[in-house]
């Protein structure tokens, strides 16, 4: 019994591990969509988000299981709660993908971005893709010590979506009154996504040490 | 022992009742800061919110008490978990009253809404506080059938914030660009605070009939 017990949380991670996977690929290609005007990109993010939702509702499913047939205590039961919240966590960053995506097919077969913020786009999707890998790596290696740096990563995140407000804020900004609220919209979206990697990561530390972080602070 | 345990999952609904009325109280105070300028009112929304917060981090942990010492299951297991997830979504709503907030204060002395905006801002802030008064209500009473009704009441929210965009996107519409900055966030936050009173009330449901109610398509 005690076995497929732990085998069982061992599904919870690989199944964490796997949502991970899918919410940078939804990322990266929305990304995509969202800079080329890319309506393929963003339909497949648009409807691959139905398989990171089914991986949060499994997840949701078998932690009740566990927790009811197993009444797991002290780290066990850690690991069942944080997995439920991390599961939480990377099914919004596949809504925010989502969000992202559904700007870029709005706008199609324009871009919603104008040429001189390309670069910082670009910029946001590939650190919101290094901070969703990286929260995969934590949570498969149980690494609580990388997990704590995702905080100072997502501040680079932080930095870029304010560089970009700065932009728009500009005199110098002649986009309308569209892109003016896409470019908001999809800064947000790209802020919230790095939100979670760190909620994810914040998890991890719970998870392995005990510990709690507060993340109030950042949430708001 | 037992009737600890019965007084304890108690305790955890009056948590959440408790933190529907700050929810309620945040939203109203910061609708006032935003069409009124009101500093003060914004002040208190920012500093307000660490007592939302407080109440989340009991409810985590008294849920988490309870599951290690008294291994609940089935009806009662699921009063624990929905409770969890009940308090993150409150926990959020006190987040995005003070976004709002946030946007006054950045704005004071100037109101951040344009007059011919200050009525469905207005009734957003009036929906967004029917919509928390209804969640706290149904979960005082374990009301599944009222809680079903929530889906369609944030239908409201969801028009005015689609009336709310298409006034910005309208020819006539002369503001600058931080007006359209601020009032496309501002119409985000109003109608994801309305979202997670629907998770609440789902919860609900969920708590004390067993069903689950698909999110997913509401969260995107």
């Amino acid at each position: 019994m005690r076995d497929t017990y732990h085998e069982e949380l061992e599904a919870l991670s690989e199944r964490l591990i796997e949502m991970t996977r899918l919410a940078r690929h939804a990322i990266a290609r929305a990304t995509t969509a969202l800079l080329d005007a890319d309506l393929n990109a963003a339909q497949e993010v648009i409807s691959g988000d139905e398989q990171i939702n089914r991986l949060d509702d499994e997840i949701e499913t078998s932690t009740f299981e566990l927790m009811a047939r197993q009444q797991p205590v002290a780290k066990d039961l850690r690991t069942v709660i944080t997995s439920l919240h991390m599961a939480g966590d990377l099914e919004r960053m596949g809504d925010h993908a989502v969000h992202i995506a559904k700007i870029a097919r709005r706008r199609h077969p324009e871009s919603a971005i104008p040429a001189e913020l390309r670069s910082i786009v670009l910029e946001m999707g590939h650190q919101a893709e290094l901070l969703v890998i990286k929260a995969g790596e934590v949570v498969n290696d149980r690494d609580a010590d990388t997990a704590r740096e995702l905080d100072a990563d997502d501040d680079r995140m932080d930095k870029l979506r304010r560089k970009l407000l700065k932009r728009i804020l500009d005199p110098g900004w002649k986009h309308g009154v569209e892109a003016t609220m896409d470019v908001t919209l999809a800064g947000r979206f790209y802020e919230r996504f790095g939100d979670h990697a760190v909620h994810v990561a914040d998890n991890l530390v719970y998870m392995v040490t005990g510990e709690k972080v507060d993340d109030h602070e950042r949430e708001v």
